[in-house]
């Protein structure tokens, strides 16, 4: 009944939205989306000598598996029936507080450890197909001593299939370890699902130096904006899950042998690595936003550039035109605009003005106002030969090889 | 007698006013405020067969229920009247510096252990019925071996009816546990009350993303302030608390039994994420000031393209007709000013004019000054565009399942 | 001899000034500035029974009073004379180097533990009577079993006047206690003394906030200058007194009682109270510099668009009364300018011009460059109703009483 | 088969490119780029009594070595076999995971043990020929009781050849101490491979200071943004480098003696020196971003002054002079500009058109409106003093001796 | 052979350049600069009894003192032949890597420790004598059982002059102390070498305050950039000092008594004062910078207003001037221009213009444009009253005595 899940904008863009219950809800209530498909459960059963899959109905049927020595993963697709749920709950025989959190989504991607469970809430993150953006659903994994329990927000897409199919094809160590050797696996896909998504961001930043420096427009601020409040959501993603993984390596719980325990520091490692990449890029894009707001002063300045130019060369000239305009009478005076009845006054009159006019753009052009134009277009040369400079294959490859 | 207490409004507004004795006060003096209303007393008493809830007049009422078995859950809601403070604290046999927190209002969140007895101040927020801002208040709790003191600030609003109704409708294992879970139940909804005041604030900083973008005014950047300054006010709120829970799951008092503090790290995990959106937010706002900043920059520079391009195109053509203006006598030499006798003088310089113009605006179309009233329709589509492909669930159901 | 302190203007502003010595002095060398008054003497004996309070002209009539069960609390104001100051070294056996920090101020506040003596370095804050700034004085405390010396830098103003009212007229429970509890009591007078200074910048942060929407000048900025770097020497000296504290309370010295140790800790909530104000005001002062900043930049917008709008309207018709102005001989072809001689020639030309300076107000119009002037108006409106919202006592007490 | 790498120009131009698996693929998955050379081996076997250096064609050729009490340092140079690497893993006894870390350039940084090895990854940089930044490679040590395996990326450079040459003619004690010994030989040579490009980076640093102050362009900003990219990069190729080697002093593994950890704390402090450089170029870098964007604002400030100064002046004489281009009948009546009859009219308005223009020019002198020109003139004089002033050695050297 | 120094100006100017070795070269190499001055040896030997001060040829000459319980003090000041510094390591017994630190300067601050030697190196700062800037130089300190070694980069100027003339002079008690006091006593001196250049950058700071308030050109701007650059180098040469001798004072070697630990307490106090001015001064210098970039924008304004106020006055009535220039035939047509015949035509266009000029200077007066010639007047009062304001001893001997 207390269903609610904060429905902002702003925060969905971000992918960080967060779960939260109606204040004063019971603890251990599930919320079910109205719009989330019903779950579908696969059992994969598998030792060194073979592998089994079922999609099983009912919860129930996954029992008679729990207990036998081969590795059973549960995989749960979908969080759309709180009865299937809560029957889960009872044959795995999980803590309320577990199942809140796995069902409760989103939650913030830790380790906890409970008697003869070990719970991991992980986050996936899956890039968009039109390579902007990423999609991102939590993986929640309940891990036994002969059992996986791993249960998706999303049926519809995950990055986790090369590992069924390394189960079925029995290739690599994998049907020869454990159940914890089964939850590395999948963490560390989890994790390396993160490097797609830093790809496309980093082809993202890229783009935007380029626009930034040619045509930096109102849009491109926009998308600047968004990058970082993307890579902000893409960090505290990462940043529990790190954290996660280490206590996971430190703490040291039964239920992971010192083997897995390796192997977890190479996914520990990987985590770290998304996280300085998406540092790094955070401090790239606010680069870029310092370029943005010079790139708008330096256009204001070519603006003013030219207005002054030419305010300054004709208003000069309209002052002269303005003199010869005046109506004192030629006649009363020898001393009333004589210039007016001379016989060069005309051309006269103009050769100031050319003269005015010359020395004034020859003042300009000393001072180098008339740079910008080839300013201009020396910038994408710039660009050009920071490219060709920047250690790519080709560049290394010609490197006169070093005396030893 | 020496009561004071920050007024200021800046601070009010921050929601982050701090409670300050006159220097030099007596320790465990009590400042009551003068509009404070007098406290009402609630005594709820319940265990697994019953529950039965009674409003008591004085303290000394409640004694009898305090040592049975049966949690007693003493409410008191209002802190104005000394002098029944006092006698709760004789009752409740409160040290000196516990009565001077729960009275002294508003405290830093913490929690302190005493003897028989743990101390926890929580700041409990409340979204503000428009939408915009929130009330909080500071809610004590005593919790000893049978029963919890709660003492809140303000009577007329809090966010735990919904724990009395669970007691008094015997919902949920609230009435099988005893006092220190009824105490993670209040922390509980206290901390999740923190979830719809950052719903409005999301939707707040939404609505500014579309105002910054659209039509930035100087109003903006002072709601932007107001933002900033009230999540400051929020993340003093929350970060206090946070360590609290946290100190009170690691450092163990033995009032607190094993079960709870497992309640208590879904507690903690809440409060964690309460922090993570406030920062997050924090962040996004100071996005949206760069945004303005350079929304200032962008206008000054359309203002000076506009006033340029009046200016560049209208100079020149007035500098021509002053020319022809002047009046240099055209019978004394044939130099002077012959155009002004020939048959198409007139429609020659109306062409010049017309052709000097058409340079002009040609070069400033070549180098794209008019399109900005493009561009200007384009922001909105682009914002569409950004709202469309920001994983809304239509969006997430669209997308094709990938192979498995 | 070497006597030598920073005499900087900025760093005096600030509060923040060191005492240094001579590179190379002798350890234990006591500095006394030249317009420092002499040291009155002021010694406060008293138990549960009575007090006495003598001004001493030598601190060896303190001697007798130190060993005795009552507690012999010595107040030295001001740090004129060396010769007493070495004297009251050779009473209470100060070590060079305690006698050196007591002497030589201003310290970083710290405390240290020598075999039977703890010391105390602590700084006192006094806000200024124009509410502006605030003096701030050096007071050392050296505890010992049955007595506490303290020291102050300044004898015309300090905040422990109640400390000794109290212990005059017996109120409270300071003269059951000892010599500890008496420097807890002084400690944490000098903590609550922050907050009138900080009731003061808050009200100035207040009047900055309106001068900064309504009428931001260059003095403006100064002002918050002004106020950050206060504000730095604020965090300066209550930084390291609130490190002080927590070790007072961690590390147990044998002098302090476990009860008193309770009452220290109130002291340490207090001073993070302090320290979380400070930088709460530091942060909303860096706020209104990028309000003070946009400002600028808007009052710039506001300015250019008046120069457009009247340059924009009046070129247009200059120029083209300035083509009704060329001298084309009419006579010589009836393609020059007949415009001259039509019958209404000049009201068209009238007409044509208010036509055009028409379209460019209405252009001007639509694209809301008028609407500034009702902004500014708007402006106070919206600070009134930032005002209003802002969780005040009165709208706390309108609040709707919430469904229970 | 499941070869990826981030190809990004943006990060590779941060030199801080990673290695990224595609999500899923085995553990212990080699990848080979295509282009990679095929690997060369050289065996160097040496001891106080002599030394031998053998290229070698496969991996097993080294196994006699292994074991013997001389030191083998086994080099690896290139990764473009997977048939050999995996032949030498198979050789040295290395954990999959050790040789992923060693093909699957790049990796961070870091030192891992296992139970008879020691696995240091290192990352070398090579300044670029054209002085501008760098190439980067890694670098793997496998340290075994009496051998070493370093792997590096790219056979065409590194900094090693001085270590090379020390085995070679005995020079120094690298021959006298075992394989931990030449593992921090190469690790120090590595590391001070870091100060010629930090070198180049702060004559970079000084050129670019020069340019932002005489002569700002937007490749400037470009520049400055590319600088701080790769100082980014540099960053955070030596920020896990010094965590790592700190961690190889304090844990103490069994394979590195006592004498040589000594010297590991030499290798750190170069480490913490590099770091500690790099921190402070980056914040010079942005302090010049500062100067850059005030420079902006300075130049259009010029800008803007020359146009008032022009506008202002001729603005008001073109006025003067359009007055006496009315047409008013000046004999319709005595009062219709009778100036334009006068006798000194035409002169006597010169002079007033003169005076306006001197009145204005003084305006503007006073206001120190034409300080420009000199104040540029003076700024190379400033940075030429500045030069003189930074404690060249040969100021240092006439520095007066003082006194003793 | 493989000497190389950065030779950076960026770098020395911040007086933070660091040694490094040639990559690859061996450990224990002495880099011996050119210009090095040759090595001066001073012994000191003194106890309670008589001190004795020899200027010695050899280092061997040292070696009888070394053993005996009087301390000697070997102060080595230059560092220009390697041949007399390896000696002095043979002598002493030193670590080729402390030979190298003492050697190839300079060297980051460090205490480190050996067998039965002390190593710290240390960094001394001098003001430089027109009071912009500092000398530094490298100090290098071997600590035996009764010796210190001191090793001066540069013997022409030190701060260590008082220490030795107190060992003459046998004042203070530093001839009743051993060598571990005398290293105490040093330190001490280096520490407090600090205060004077912190004093001089106080000055500076204040100076520019001034100068972006009243005068901010510029150069103002690269004054604040070398400011910051320097304070940057200052608080590197404090920040690991501080370090040191935290870490001397924890870890407790045998070579410090325990008497001189609490000395030494004292300096590392005096360090941190130290590193919080640099931090300050380091924060007050980016808030300069704030109101400098803030002065751009306001002069600016001011410069727009001018034009803005010039233009908008003179353009309309250039206009109207314009119009009665227009050559339309009043013969023509009663409607042409028929004010141009009027009595009081001139006189009323004259009066209209007037009108129109009186009208806008009243809009801008009303606006307040004007006021920015009094507010320029203001600015100076302003600061003095600031000045004022500050708490000197001046204002605070006339603050009123509160009562108590």
């Amino acid at each position: 009944m207390a269903k609610t899940r904060v429905p902002l904008r702003a925060v969905a863009q971000a992918n960080d939205d967060f779960f939260y219950e109606r204040p004063g809800s019971l603890p251990g209530t599930l919320h079910i989306e109205e719009n989330s498909p019903p779950p579908e459960i696969i059992l994969i059963d598998y030792n060194e000598a073979g592998a089994i899959r079922k999609e099983i109905a009912t919860p129930e049927e996954c029992t008679p598996y729990l207990d036998t020595k081969s590795v059973s993963w549960v995989e749960v697709l979908g969080l759309g029936d709180e009865g299937i749920l809560r029957r889960l709950g009872q044959v795995f025989n999980l803590h309320p507080l577990i199942l809140e959190d796995i069902v409760n989504v989103p939650q913030r991607p830790k380790v906890e450890e409970y008697e003869d469970q070990l719970v991991i809430i992980a986050r996936m993150v899956i890039p968009k197909e039109n390579g902007s953006g990423f999609y991102s659903e939590q993986v929640s994994f309940v891990l036994g001593k002969h059992y996986l329990l791993t249960v998706q927000e999303e049926p519809k897409y995950d990055c986790l299939e090369s590992v069924r199919s390394r189960i079925r094809s029995h290739k690599g160590i994998i049907r020869k370890h454990g159940a914890d050797y089964l939850a590395y696996t999948l963490l560390d896909a989890i994790i390396d699902g993160f490097f797609p998504v830093l790809e496309d961001y980093g082809e993202e930043l890229e783009a935007l130096e380029d626009e930034v420096v040619s045509n930096p427009t109102h849009q491109t601020l926009e998308k600047i904006y968004r990058l970082r409040r993307e890579l902000l959501g893409l960090r505290r993603a990462i940043w529990p899950q790190r954290d996660a993984i280490n206590s996971l390596i430190r703490d040291g719980s039964d239920l992971i042998t010192e083997e897995v325990r390796v192997y977890l520091r190479d996914c520990s490692d990987h985590a770290i690595q998304v996280l300085d990449m998406v540092e790094t890029y955070r401090e790239l894009g606010s680069g870029l936003m310092d370029i943005y707001l010079s790139s708008v002063g330096n256009r204001m300045n070519e603006i003013m550039k030219l207005l002054t130019v030419i305010s300054s060369i004709f208003i000069p000239l309209t002052f002269i035109a303005g003199v010869y305009g005046m109506n004192f009478d030629t006649e009363k005076s020898p001393w009333n605009m004589p210039e007016l009845n001379w016989y060069w006054g005309y051309p006269l009159c103009l050769a100031v003005m050319a003269a005015v006019a010359g020395g004034l753009v020859f003042f300009f052009w000393r001072r180098g106002w008339f740079q910008n134009f080839s300013t201009i277009k020396d910038d994408s040369s710039v660009t050009n030969s920071a490219e060709t400079a920047t250690g790519s294959p080709s560049a290394a490859a010609e490197y006169k090889r070093l005396p030893r």
